[in-house]
């Protein structure tokens, strides 16, 4: 294991809970552009899991000390944001 | 944030990993306990849901360096192998 200072383990766990909130955006964007397309489910369950995994690890960082709850908590808000959008497109299209 | 050092953050999350870990086992031997009344159903998707999330948590702290790939490995194939007595075991029954 790396010997790593206090403030790398902290800047590591923000860029790789933005890079798996990231990955999430994209697939609710994904999504969003096949709108169009009546045939196209919309993927709750993959999109709810992951956003589960991702609170999940963003509750093992706050409660590591490595974010601060607020910003694991505005990371999440973002990301239900982008979500609910994508229901109401999806409900009035 | 507390300023930690980064011997501190390895052992908390570790601690954190196996309180998780513990949470989940003593689900199966909840499960495992009401085995003998078969209105009790096994709650599969509820454990499943805990591994999920537990093996998220374990990627994330193994990608930060804070536990080693095969202690994390370790944590989850203990569980797994718990999992399989229950399900032989209700199987069984």
């Amino acid at each position: 294991m790396d010997t790593k200072s206090p403030a790398s383990f902290q800047e590591k766990a923000v860029e790789l809970l933005l890079s798996d909130a990231d990955k999430i955006a994209r697939l609710i964007r994904v999504q969003m552009d096949h709108l169009t397309m009546p045939q196209c489910p919309l993927y709750e369950e993959v999109l709810d899991t992951q956003m589960f995994g991702l609170s999940r690890e963003i509750d093992f960082a706050v409660k590591l000390g490595l974010i601060e709850r607020e910003q694991g908590k505005s990371i999440l808000d973002t990301l239900e944001k982008e979500l609910s959008l994508l229901h109401e497109a999806y409900t009035n299209r």
